[in-house]
């Protein structure tokens, strides 16, 4: 057997043994398709359709409005928020979901302001999200008293200090895969009196989450990634059980309210988690959003966890083995307890090879200026997956058959 | 004939020459269920589910990431926009779907208090919808530079001054269905330096609505409601040509950046309407809400009014013709400019009476404390419902089958 052939070996027996192979059939993949993206858009269960019908059917349809309480749609935001919070390390109560995670994570940045009066840096990475940092250039617009302090990854700890309202991270890098020590940083921060707002868009779904151990302050994720929820699903906030009594955000919306069907003319906010409601919840998209969140209850985190580096481990060595003269930077960190479920090359031509590969059925991201993101979503992505995909990206660079032509910039949402 | 059998006979009349009577068919409403709530709850467009399982099983399942740009979810937020526009008297280009009613209202709320720095009134009506008046709390709550004046409604004109940095009221109130002089209340504001605010989630789709001509500067409204977008549907907000470029919002979100897939860390605001972006739009909800627009614009708005009008007064006629000696004190105003596409009744009893008429099949709402409330949706209430709800009103109150023991105030989602 060549290399090759053994590596291909390798990676079927591996898929043979795998203990989550079976929930790739839960989902809906086109046959032949290599979808390496579960990280920006996370496939249709194969249960969604049929539970959107019924919600639209029976209960919009025939149960019209009585269907707030007998189908307990108002319910829904902290339902999901109860499941997701098993998915994070959360306990019941401090979860609910709610709106984009944008929006979210302005009651929660706008929330610690309050909470920690007086300071008024808002620490953040350099390369977070934009949409975060957008965010907090807004709030900071409005307040008029705050600042928006970015430095690298390795420097945030050091950075922390008496001025510090808020350090705001995301867990994992969207764009390198790098994965923050999340207790460590949360320390660091109360050690000097700042909170903590992490950002788990990458991290909910695809490893384990230890919010509670790490004494998280808040935090929010989205739930149209790895939780397989659907396109712009609503997104979910946690506020630790501790804070709750604290917490004043200002997006206070009547369901925040503590007697919503009251209708006071003066806002009073609900009790614990409730108070992070703003307005009405889309219940079609949340309806879609619970059918993913109950998929991902059943698997063991832990072994998503371990299939995700094995995956992300078998996809470097590969891109190494076959790739290797090809120009190709990894720069997702190889040590795998740095890592999140992604892994990230940088070429000067990445987005025209990008273009090839979904041409070629291989679907990954581009993220500008010059990265390949791979996501691996382990309850869909097989071992046999690994091969098909860097298979392809053999050939298109062996030959070269992307359009070099191709420099624009265009892009997708994440 | 008696009065009663020659009323029966006048309402059935007006259903065989309604030039709408037709679209009822185009919506899901069980045989014998008197629907009354359409301005709390839209009922089902039967061809929504056809559309949710295109998305979700082509768009999505099919399509997965591909499907932003391929099947247009990007483009959605303006897409609807620009077709709610027509219903409310905008132009394309001034109108955006996003969000939630009062995610958006914090939008251009702080957006005005910006383009009227320098002034520190948010001037609103006392029995305004409570979720516009809490939104306006939270954000002072941030700015801490400005205070809410809560007047009467006939008191608001004379209410503005040059401390008036914006007048936020709701053009039809949720509770009587009075109708506010859009035209008026925008010239006696901009005559004092002050801009409005309208929202308009009891008007749009229920009255035509001329905010260009009113020479409006902003609105919000609601997809749920008269525009039939199902349960929470997303929002919308329009933003006058004029002011778009410097409205500057704080929910400074990725979608609204000049260039989202560039990924600056600096937000940049895009130009026109799409600045009042956030983040990610709910695709699922997004695409029911727009099966609801599309229907409504099939319609002619000024027969919509003219059959909702003919709806209440019949109503309103009736009610004091057969339940004239229970005490059911009428709220709305009679004369029709005044109205919106509500009538409101206030009785001490109000909520047993409400169950009861649910009980029954009558399906209108309770508002705290003593409000019963009855939606005209013209597109689908016939004026034979006029008499079946009545007919079940009155055998109700002369009966006295409703439970008086239920004092306990308990309520739904508007």
């Amino acid at each position: 057997m060549t290399a090759n052939q053994s590596f291909k070996h390798a990676l079927m027996q591996k898929d043979a043994q795998d203990p989550l192979y079976s929930f790739r059939e839960r989902f809906q993949i086109s046959e032949g398709l290599v979808y390496l993206d579960g990280n920006s858009l996370g496939p249709l269960p194969k249960s969604t359709p049929a539970r959107l019908a019924q919600v639209a059917e029976r209960e919009w349809g025939e149960g019209l409005i009585r269907s707030w309480n007998s189908a307990g749609w108002i319910d829904l935001p902290q339902r999901i928020g109860d499941k997701i919070a098993r998915l994070i390390g959360a306990n019941a109560g401090e979860v609910i979901v709610a709106d984009s995670t944008s929006v979210n994570l302005f009651k929660v940045l706008a929330a610690t302001l309050k909470m920690n009066a007086g300071r008024r840096v808002i620490l953040s990475q350099r390369d977070n999200f934009p949409t975060d940092l957008y965010m907090a250039q807004g709030l900071i617009g409005l307040t008029g008293a705050h600042e928006l302090l970015l430095v690298e990854a390795e420097d945030i700890a050091e950075a922390i200090d008496q001025n510090t309202a808020v350090v705001m991270l995301t867990h994992v890098n969207y764009r390198t895969g790098a994965l923050h020590d999340m207790a460590a940083i949360t320390q660091a921060a109360h050690a000097k009196g700042a909170l903590v707002v992490w950002d788990l868009a990458h991290s909910a779904g695809a490893l384990p989450v230890s919010l509670n151990t790490a004494q998280a302050d808040f935090a929010i994720g989205c739930g149209y990634k790895y939780l397989n929820g659907g396109p712009g699903a609503p997104a979910f906030v946690f506020v630790a059980k501790r804070h709750q009594p604290k917490f004043v955000q200002p997006l206070t919306g009547w369901l925040g309210h503590a007697n919503p069907f009251a209708f006071d003319a003066t806002y009073a906010p609900a009790d614990g988690i409730l108070r992070a409601l703003c307005g009405t919840p889309p219940v079609l998209s949340m309806a879609a959003l619970e059918v993913g969140v109950d998929l991902m209850l059943e698997a063991d985190t832990n072994l998503i966890r371990r299939k995700s580096l094995q995956l992300a481990d078998d996809f470097i060595a590969l891109v190494e083995q076959r790739c290797g003269r090809h120009g190709l930077q990894l720069v997702t960190p190889r040590e795998p307890a740095l890592r999140g479920s992604q892994v990230c090359f940088a070429h000067p031509q990445a987005f025209a090879i990008m273009q090839a590969l979904i041409a070629n059925g291989v679907i990954g991201d581009f993220r500008a200026p010059d990265i390949l993101r791979f996501g691996f979503a382990p309850l869909v992505v097989r071992f046999a997956d690994v091969w098909n995909a860097i298979d392809t990206l053999a050939r298109i660079l062996d030959e070269c058959v992307w359009d070099q032509s191709v420099f624009t910039q265009k892009g997708k949402v994440t």
